[in-house]
């Protein structure tokens, strides 16, 4: 591959920006798994902090508010000791009529090392990369924390250093998305991550309404039967049912959805007896997944939140560390 | 007293928690009050700063707004050079439907160290506390900073510090609490701190519909004639009146509350001639506070304030401290 | 003159407030403007921290919404190492009838070393420092980021240091200042520095809707015709153009404002060969500036932004540096 081409990776081919998991390299996602190592175990420590990014400004750019995600980039940059300034976009100069580019600028003019941008609008975070690049501010990272329906990249990294950590191998894997397949940047950027680490078998499991048209084309199975889907998988990712779904005409209920696609432990049964059950978060209990397989034995929901930081802090350090 | 019993202590007796002053052991809170004395002349120094918190990750959860109460938390925190992060949790995962503790356990699995939790519910602290009991995350701490009408215990303790400031000897003192007790988790908090300690002689003085039914089970004794009331006793503790109790039947008008239970310098001069006036903040002057003792000589109604941080600092750091 | 008539000097002359430029010796204007050159490369470090507020608490008190000036304050507070909270008063006590100075006391006696104060009153601040001085906390300072349409110092000194570093000495420069004089306290304050620092000729140029009456007697010259204002100027300032103004009765449209007022390459052509042009930011571009004007080689908006972080930071460490 060209890393020339690719706005995420400088001339030497290291990361730059973490845009999307489309069309990164295989040993770029390992290397950035591998660096997460060290930093899940960072929990049992006494003083969780290193010095990596000291002295740097991150600046969390959260167009559209979600506190959860903006937390786990504060509380990983924290740990890496930068100084994180959070700005509620909503409510300040884009308001005002400030362009974001204009806004970008600003922040750059004010120092700033790292952008940590959420946007309703996909392709938000390549806009400003691009422009970064355009204006020779190559020292400015950007790392994008969720992008309209486009992707969601360190959600997709912890979500495949999840499944590394519990199943080795991906290309002996069978992994099974359930859900707003539709909507969910989530997923696309882990069934991007999937194909590049060579994971054989991957399928999408929802009704026709939340599937993508032509999502074949991204090397998926599809599935619209649960049961027939789950069998024999190692790995089952349950995807978030958005609340605003079920009030517009994809879905019939919250009690015909469960019925169909809520995880149980009836049919968690159909999958392989060592398969792990994974979810994003925030769940809705009895409507995607059912209690006690989300508070089960099988569940790596809360695993996932701990690599989740740790993925994050692997990123930030490797496109800005000292 | 068994040790075993209380949740706040562990199994060596060591506080784990603060959830509330009612059956703290009295050795327990004067070892707290000890602790903030150093910290309480913090505000001299040039740096004003101690590592016993450093790498430590604390979570202000307020499910109920108060920046008053957050910031000070806040401060305190900082001085012990932990990472702090604010959560306005209406604004988070709450409002998606995820359940509180399901809320908690994502922010356990981003190694949080401590939840300093304020909720309008009676009793969401314990029950955070308790769940990370039942378990097993006794690393994890939790400090009550306001729960519905039930207790504000750092604010009690604060009130303690106080009063053994200027005052020394509880065992000798006869403290008024004057005001809207029905609706205080600061009177509760405060009433079973002084108990604790052996205050002798407890007084409660608010109107019929102020004054909760029963509290002479708490050991107080009820005026409803403030003059009679603060004869002679050496501590006035006045309450704040919530504004929305006088748009309710509760209250004639805020004039006619001033003319009987608002603190004037007439009024005061029925106490002992050293008595103190405290005031939990913030005012509302001329309605249960007159100005001139707000600002008068016997007012310790700021020093409370630096109490407060020192108070904050001793027990963040002797539940979690290095 | 006399330091002891000016709040913002301590008996010995040195800077301990910084509430407005009008009045502020010459010498102290260009102790600043020194005083923040190192940290005008800052950027280019690696990390970009200094320890002079180490352990100091500073107090973002923002009366009145402005996410760009209180991150600019926020970031030069930390690069500085101190502790800062940012406090959004509009949600807190002074909802809950708390008065200004109460909510000041408080924070006083948290021990907060600075107020950064950002109010829709014209004085606010000055009520501040008179108030901390009447009470003898005068080792608490307050910083005026913007007080109604009286005073913003930091920007002022920011657009002295910005000329200064292009046009070295004022006391041989044409400076216009064009659009909405009236409202603007960014003007205000620009206008005192540049008379005090001996610039022999600034001209104001706008609509006569917007620029106050008797404005002469700050020592400016008034245009109405932008063309003739700009003739042969050194330094061209853009103020923003609130978009309230063009919905009330002061302005016919947008359209009309920029073909009169609008700072455009034809118009920019008036001025010398080398003049620069400033605006202080969020830019309306189409409405007060030109696009190739904006982004154009004269513009040294962005080297302002830069500046702007450098001057806080200098002011910040002189009133309360360790």
């Amino acid at each position: 591959m060209n890393a020339g081409r690719n706005p995420q990776l400088g001339p030497d081919g290291r990361l730059v920006h973490l845009l999307t998991l489309e069309g990164l390299p295989a040993a770029t996602i390992l290397s950035i798994l591998d660096a997460a190592e060290p930093f899940a175990s960072f929990g049992e420590r006494e003083v969780k902090k290193v010095p990596l990014l000291r002295g740097k400004a991150v600046f969390n750019l959260f167009f559209e508010n979600s506190t959860r995600t903006r937390t786990t980039f504060e509380i990983a940059a924290k740990r890496l000791s930068a100084d994180v300034i959070n700005l509620n976009i909503g409510a300040s100069s884009t308001s005002k009529g400030e362009t974001l580019l204009d806004t970008i600028d600003n922040l750059v003019a004010m120092n700033a090392d790292m952008f940590v941008v959420r946007h309703s609008q996909s392709g938000a975070p390549h806009l400003i990369a691009s422009h970064l690049l355009a204006t020779g501010r190559s020292h400015v990272h950007v790392v994008n924390a969720g992008d309209g329906r486009h992707a969601h990249p360190t959600q997709g990294l912890l979500d495949l250093y999840t499944i590394r950590h519990y199943k080795r191998d991906f290309r002996a894997l069978s992994v099974a998305v359930v859900g707003d397949v539709l909507h969910s940047r989530v997923a696309r950027s882990l069934i991007h991550g999937l194909a590049t680490l060579g994971t054989p078998d991957v399928r999408v499991i929802g009704p026709r309404t939340l599937i993508p048209a032509r999502v074949e084309g991204m090397g998926v199975r599809v599935f619209h039967d649960m049961r027939a889907g789950l069998a024999d998988c190692d790995v089952i990712v349950m995807l978030r049912l958005q609340n605003e779904r079920m009030k517009g005409a994809l879905l019939p209920s919250a009690g015909e959805y469960f019925k169909h696609y809520g995880l149980t432990d009836g049919k968690l049964a159909l999958a392989k007896s060592d398969a792990i059950v994974m979810h994003p978060g925030p769940m809705n209990r009895g409507i995607e997944i059912d209690s006690p397989v989300a508070d089960g034995e099988r569940s790596v929901i809360l695993p996932q939140v701990t690599f989740g930081i740790a993925v994050r802090m692997a990123v930030m350090s490797m496109v800005a560390g000292n």
